[in-house]
């Protein structure tokens, strides 16, 4: 495919919105490959993703143009020329299947990103990254060292100049400070169908419990443990036959693709964000 | 909710077709709930549906000009004010499990028509028709009688008006020249995942196959047997435990289920064809 | 198909148990046309399940026989003639989605079952109750009548020799008092994924908290609200579009389809309790 | 968890098979771990899985004294000790996400064999196996050399003691001499629900048929194209949206599952063929 633009739009809801904006597409000539859109509502919100071929398109002449008429219409908005892949540093601590799940799928086109640098408070997935040719930084994580090592990554995040963070199964939470520098751009998976079984070891407890499904929850890290805004989600059936060991078997399968489709989604910048809740277009 | 428009709209693909349509709604001050569009690049077509709060807006006037722009750019298009209520017909024969759940959905409110007849070559349908107050003609067909039973039964269905037939396990195989009178308007289930499986006994074969899913399919009816475009498919899973009779029954849940989401997203205009395939708007 | 007996255990494990129940059973001839069993090794525990047909087998000597081995081995056991059919009472308030769906369904011999009664705090139901030939029992509650509308129905389910009570969508809470006369004999569907949003209105809870897969879970009723044994749950996908009466009529068809699982189960006896979970067997 | 024996049994259907089994295992004091039987009654046969701790138990005596026993009844049968890891060779042409996921369950854990060779008509998967310590057999295959490179393939499988050929999306269709050689010890994976779209180019077929949902299927090849036994199948929804790219993309990532699941099961001797059937003991 040849290259895309994708504008991203979320502002208070009025007449005329599609119009405006698909009238000034078509007045720079815009071959549109894709449009959504869609309205809360009870909100007062509306919401837009367009995106288009950026043979032969001036898109800077149409980015100054849009940012007048944004202004007046009150829009939050992005515009993303789809060849400018974004910069991915994975987090990860000693369970690796999130992190091969995503290497290989970067490797093979899935993922429109480069992935620079992994950062893990163990050494186990150094040899991964080697394979993979990415930098490989281990930043061991304890009480009396948390500060000091989120300062420490947060300098080679930028350094590197990483947009996403993805935690691939990374055990330490994050500080507020650190969630503060990148508002929407960090993602993480939780193993369970959020909101139940928040926090530690929800495997044991949906065992406990005795549900008849699990699940797997992809998020945006807010300050607030396992309550940022949802992504994707996904479950799998679960029987009186299957023991704590079984579920966290079955369960890796979906944490690999809660989190590889929320990863893709945000890099095809796909998702909005607004209260607590995501706009996803498909 | 108040009263709404719905425009449904398929043509050849071009530059500011979003624009055109937009920009006439914007200036009938029209107030979008719902807009959605869809390209198939490969067919070089371009779909649409938009729906609009009809409250304080002048559906004739804007009809009318929409004609004109509509022939300049070589559009099929619906215009359908959503209060317009449909009205079905539902075929059956002595499976009264899909025919149930409509019945109760319509009443329900789920379902937005009328459901002014039930035709079936058998009377076990009979006591129901008379629960929910529907008319019931009891046709029956042989081999020999099919041709005198479909003129019976298009005298009827044109008498009473119908807009929409819907086969719920109606075991009889309808002729071409029936076919026609209805076309991309007559919605059948087949109890299996097609195209596997075509024709008869579909539970039988697919146990003897020793499949690991087995699935229901609801589809616009054409002249070719359980060949016309497909509307919903969904599967069950089932085990080497699961005996005919099991894959019969389980089978039953999802026929209701794929057969009542067709005909609502019919009902709703949701559906458009082009060559034996559907987009569905959600 | 021919009268089967089935036959449930738990005990202690220990070595020897399958081989002293299919033993005894060879002895009597029995032609066993399922078997399945289940150990919890962690709360070193035992299940069992044989159906076996009842042609020519002496059901009572052999019940006497296995009294014994029983009573020496600290077994629990149920062993059922199939052909008893247990009776259902069926509770219900204003939505009828589930109502309809199992009356039909006991109707069409899908569930093994008589249902001589239907309680409700209101008189919607009553219709449907007439068409399908069952008693209904008016019984409006409010909060200074629960304890003496309770009485009411004790009364009326023990004359009427209720086995199973299933609330269908039942929107009043059974206190402590009731629940105590039907362990493990009542079965509820909660409107969500249990053990998230429990209570009142979980369909708006999830909508507010933007999860993307809603559920609904058949469980049996305990003195703690929405915590007693799963014994089956389901979800559905939902996306941003979904407003919260989406969400209802999307759940409705999970409930109907995880409370009638659960019946069905129930009565053909596959289900076992221990702690707070349950063995299903399939 | 300790070692454990597995015992797979198929013969004909006859009164006191369980007892039998059960009470020999018994008498050489087996603690059962899990136990499992299955009849298909059309044909007549009984199925039995069982598995017990090998700790403490003579299973060499136990071994001689089933072989009398199971003569006298006409079994098939297998007896297994899980600790005697088998032997897999993985056949791959050039998508390598299937092999990449089994190398990396292996790894984990979650596949119980060894992974000695990688067979490969290209040369892509060379680095992967490197990296995994797994020997590499880059085997050329031509119209014209399809006959000497399957000699050298069975020459290498030979040597290498391979128990197991699992075709991880390899390109070539094996002779019926190479099949021969490994009855019901080949899986293949398919990128459709079989029986649907047999052949060459699935999610294209899928594409012009119109699907709304796309599937894949692991099975036990045999000389018959893709008509082997399935093992497991598995789908996800696509919509209109979707072009022939993303049926490619989606399918992956059930190509990797039901292909997985598959080799799980067949290593843990879940899996007994029978007719062109499999029963998956769960």
């Amino acid at each position: 495919m040849s290259d895309t633009a994708v504008l991203l739009i979320d502002c208070p809801d009025r007449k005329g919105l599609v119009a405006s904006v698909a009238s000034l597409l078509y007045r720079y000539g815009a071959n549109i490959v894709h449009a959504d859109q869609h309205q809360d509502h009870e909100a007062g919100l509306f919401f837009m993703r367009v995106e288009w071929a950026l043979d032969g398109f001036d898109l800077a002449a149409f980015g100054a143009e849009f940012q007048t008429m944004a202004a007046g219409l009150s829009m939050h908005w992005q515009l993303h020329s789809m060849s400018d892949a974004p910069r991915v540093a994975i987090f990860v601590s000693q369970y690796l299947h999130c992190l091969v799940d995503l290497l290989h799928r970067q490797q093979a086109g899935e993922l429109l990103c480069s992935i620079p640098v992994i950062v893990s408070n163990h050494t186990d997935a150094e040899p991964l990254a080697r394979f993979y040719g990415v930098e490989f930084l281990h930043i061991p994580v304890s009480r009396d060292t948390r500060q000091q090592a989120e300062e420490e990554q947060l300098r080679r995040l930028s350094k590197a100049g990483i947009d996403l963070v993805v935690l691939a199964r990374y055990m330490q939470i994050l500080s507020p400070e650190f969630v503060r520098q990148y508002p929407a751009r960090i993602i993480n998976v939780h193993h369970s169908f959020l909101p139940a079984f928040i926090g530690a070891r929800p495997y044991h407890a949906a065992f406990h419990r005795g549900v008849k499904l699990i699940g797997a929850t992809s998020h945006y890290v807010t300050a607030a443990l396992d309550d940022g805004p949802i992504i994707e989600q996904d479950v799998v059936r679960i029987s009186h036959r299957d023991q704590v060991e079984d579920l966290i078997k079955k369960g890796r399968d979906m944490e690999k693709s809660v989190l590889s489709r929320a990863v893709a989604w945000h890099l095809e910048h796909r998702i909005l964000c607004y209260g607590n809740k995501t706009v996803v277009f498909d």
